[in-house]
């Protein structure tokens, strides 16, 4: 259970790694949707292996088919189907990985919940799961576009990127910082100096076996006011799920975050002031966008904080499925640092909880 | 919208500030389960507010009524609904926050979303709407228990505790520490010496017109195995939601949280070491109890961060409902420092997660 | 588990027929709705025991309360709570029945799953429980006409009809008939010729210690085109399970229905022609007001069984809850048909169906 | 939206008739269960086109791939993933059908409702949607089989066949008739003399370019006590629903059904007798095996209508989807009678609502 995410805009995954192939059913797309497939593939190669010497040298194509719910391009109101057939698949590579559990992965978890475990590459816990989200969020982005243009307003603006890695940190102009930007460095961080330590970082990391943790940053601009559905599916609580059920999160902030423990009231609270067209705005953003559960109109601003890559290229004590101290050697491909391939799946978790979020507003135009 | 919880233990929320009642209807109870009258309103007491001078004076008994659900002091597998009348409403108190939004509270985003709000005491943005939350927790809580005693196993012991007012941070051990401890204090933290400082501050801040935020950290012990729904629902994206649900949230972290961006696999990792009873064990918890979104035996760690209160004392600027710059005295009875009633609120809905999860996780065992 | 309906307009139900109240949480009505007292009460009323001296003669008024969810008169997005309490509560006139299992009841039923039940007057199988379904019907039935107002329209028009009590067989032009044809006679029979012999057998049925089953039609006029969710949300499967879920039904046909099975496609098939409008119109409706799962735009057109009352003034054999052959003799009050008083139950479930199928089907208006 | 069913064990269907592929997931399916390919591709060969000469030509092997969630030949407690490719997608015979409605068909419909529609063979509303059904329902058999193996009983048996078709009525003991019977004869009825006379009516409609309906009758043999979830989800309210949202279908009625309508509460009434076990059983079975929305362990029997096929080859008058009256002549591949088709269909959603409320069931198990 737990596959599916969203109420309205409904995202559900499958597959694992070392399966026959990963796939996404999107139900609830509003019908008429244009649906662009390079659109889609453009957004699975910003997540795709291999795609620089920083990540993973997995070789995966990672092409996409769409199976339903299109028809001459644009969506028919029936769920879109899509499917990426996994490729590189080099199961003896993971043979010596079948009696132990790796530590901080999934394995020992997977086998004491359900009893077995697909231990080839992670099975279900591999982020290759994310495929579809990243599939999902493309149209999730087209979808609040399209509402955008309908309406004659800009489009929501989901910006994302490596803000730190270790103790590097980005220096970003949040206010201005383009996908653009953020698609120049391998590192996806759009600070060139920050990028250039972080990228040694990593490399150096990949020398000694070892692997790095860090922060994304996003901010989302033009986000319509009212977006939210009080009280339990605030869109900060939806957005931290969102983050949350990503692979390798370990943390959460909106706003002033963490810093928030440390403010008074009078410094904490956003003076609302008169905007250009009338409309109430805020001097400041501590607030993260989210008011009440519910988008004020300032950009969303949050982070989001990955763990070092749990698979390491060192020598580590852990326990055989039978109960036994013994030495785990890793040998697989992987990623020293998952944060750039992660910017994209945040990008499409940003724009699913968006998409799903927007159609659940609309309810609130049914009376004029 | 979005006014339940949970996928198979579900709970459903009413009800405004200012209203006739809140209230709370709870579906999928395993039928039998012992329910204490006493045992609730024990947990709606920690909440209230009144019961110390460091929180808001409005005086409400929040007596609860059980409406339905119970036969003979145990649950009958139909929904069980609970009510707690409102009774200290000085509506009037409120007319002069008809006309202007609020900074940092919900006042413009509810108009903005739903054309309407009421503007008395925050209506159902108010801290108040967690009544019902804290109620089903009191009831979650007790499944737990009776679900662990069926197994002749330990019951999860949920500890919440004021862990930081602005700059005062405690010092407790999170491996002993237990709700007497928390309850020694009205500030809710277990540190005597911080819990003096906190008080200072908070009658400094009650006294300055200001308010103060600060962070709620959790342990649970005694966690059974395998709670968690990959791949969205994991156990941590529940508990995220559930936190990031809550009033004045601004961020949360599990484990090693915001700390592991600067961490490498190496230290991050928690190497697995043959258990007592020969099941696996981390000698170190930086995944906070989960892994691969699943609950793996060791504690569940976790810190929730609370912004001051938006209510303050101070002259604010702000805008009216007409869109001109005014002037705000707030005068309403709030909380100078929410945190000390967040810790009930923060132990409900971690029962919540932890209810639901041990139901959906139980299907696991059908086959035997 | 069960106790809610719905995916956009969600309706949860709670209460037990002897126990404090009964009541109902709408989550998910649109902001800004009008909400009249008065309208939910007067379908209450519809649905109350005592009105008539066809129907049961507890004497409940049946006083509905608001607790939530409005402001001002209007709808403000959270959710929408109502109570009833239970007021004529003669628990001791149950406690012959605590120790066997009334014949066709859910006593047993309830045992076997529960483990235990709340034998007074039938606990949550009580057709008390519909109470929060007729309330949350009257303000679907709003959301409906605003809905139809804000375009323009006329807003859909249910009427539902005791069309058959035992073999006496009602004969209405369902092209015309209204709800103050339907309101004329305590029988809610609208031809007068049949239900005069209706109310002889029903009357003869109570002296009888009897008790009849029936067949209640429903047609509504003036439905959107477009309602319906395929695959499996079909409108006619959310009727069919709207109605299947009322007490004491066993059946649902909508259209040519069972006859249908007689027919051939020539005959079947409702030719389109052009409509006033240039709308296709069909010139027969074996459809039944759907085709494909979705309303065409002809009446919606169905019919629902009831079974003859359970409970019946007469000696019966069953079984004890310690398995053995006993002698039943039903003392309760209880209605000898079911049927005037089923009526508004039914026009309340369509109501909701309609009203969910509304605010999802708006979402296709997303992109203009 | 809507493609989704089910509470516990969802079931989500996805695909066109002429697109690439339809296909399921399924969610929820406990960890360890046996998964054979075989047995799921078995019952796609039940409802396969091209089977025997009753049914349509369309040539289509409908041979069923695993995606993911299964390792070892168990499932893993990941999603399930199944698809079928489309093969004999003539495309090209479908022009004709492009810029009008045909009558009866979900063209106007879904036109209406999308603005849109894949015109090619019915596109998601055509019967090879249900494909996903069967597989997934083959998957549900194989759980609720090995459910009652791990309780050391009978495994429920479900049994569905063509009862009428027109005016030709099978007689056959429902109380013996098994799945073999059902299978002798490409009619499905197990009734040799009816199916005869079926077979000759379905052939002669053929010939005339006509089409018939008629009933699938269903009877469920060892159903556990205490399935089903009031007040909304009755196990027989799901049952509708599931039967409803197949296509074709125009009413369902479980035990005595419409015949209520003329029955007394003397004559309808089961009496309990002690059972074998001392369990109570009923000596009739109007009620259908449930009482009270839940199973009490007598055999599940219920009907269900088809109408007659939609797709005729003779000439009918409609419209345009420009307005105008005009001729349609039919030339598709079709079948004259859906019945024997759909009895694999109806097994399918038994088998898949029996699946979900047996997961649902095993909560009430928790305290033991």
């Amino acid at each position: 259970m737990g596959n599916s995410f969203g109420h309205s805009f409904v995202v559900t995954t499958y597959g694992e790694s070392h399966g026959a192939a990963v796939g996404v059913v999107i139900d609830g797309i509003p019908a008429r949707l244009p649906i662009d497939l390079h659109e889609i593939q453009t957004e699975l190669d910003r997540r795709r292996p291999g795609q620089s010497r920083l990540v993973t040298q997995r070789d995966e194509a990672d092409a996409v088919e769409i199976l339903s719910g299109v028809h001459e391009g644009r969506s028919t109101g029936a769920p879109l189907a899509m499917i990426v057939r996994n490729a590189d698949q080099r199961s003896g590579a993971y043979d010596h990985l079948k009696d132990l559990y790796r530590p901080s992965h999934a394995d020992f978890t997977y086998d004491a919940k359900y009893g077995l475990r697909t231990w080839q590459g992670g099975g279900r816990s591999s982020a290759r799961e994310t495929i579809g989200r990243v599939a999902a969020g493309a149209v999730a982005v087209r979808l609040l576009r399209e509402v955008a243009a309908a309406s004659g307003v800009s489009a929501p603006e989901i910006v994302s990127w490596v803000d730190q890695v270790q103790d590097v940190k980005a220096d970003v102009d949040a206010a201005t910082v383009g996908r653009a930007d953020i698609e120049l460095d391998p590192t996806r961080c759009p600070d060139p100096g920050a990028a250039e330590i972080m990228t040694s970082r990593i490399e150096q990391a990949r020398k000694d076996g070892d692997s790095l943790g860090g922060i994304v940053r996003t901010v989302v601009r033009n986000v319509p006011v009212g977006l939210g559905e009080p009280v339990f599916d605030r869109l900060e609580a939806d957005l931290a799920k969102a983050m949350m059920s990503l692979p390798a999160t370990k943390g959460f902030e909106i706003g002033s975050g963490f810093a928030a423990a440390t403010m008074t009231g009078r410094t904490h609270n956003d003076p609302f002031v008169p905007g250009p067209d009338g409309q109430p705005t805020t001097s400041t953003n501590n607030s993260g966008g989210v008011q009440g559960g519910i988008t004020n109109g300032a950009p969303l601003a949050f982070r989001t904080v990955f763990k070092p890559t749990a698979t390491i290229s060192s020598a580590q004590s852990t326990v055989s499925t039978s109960g036994e101290a013994v030495t785990l050697e890793a040998k697989g491909r992987h990623d020293p640092c998952v944060l750039p391939r992660a910017v994209p799946m945040v990008d499409a978790m940003v724009a699913i909880v968006l998409a799903d979020h927007t159609i659940r507003q609309h309810r609130n135009s049914l009376l004029g």
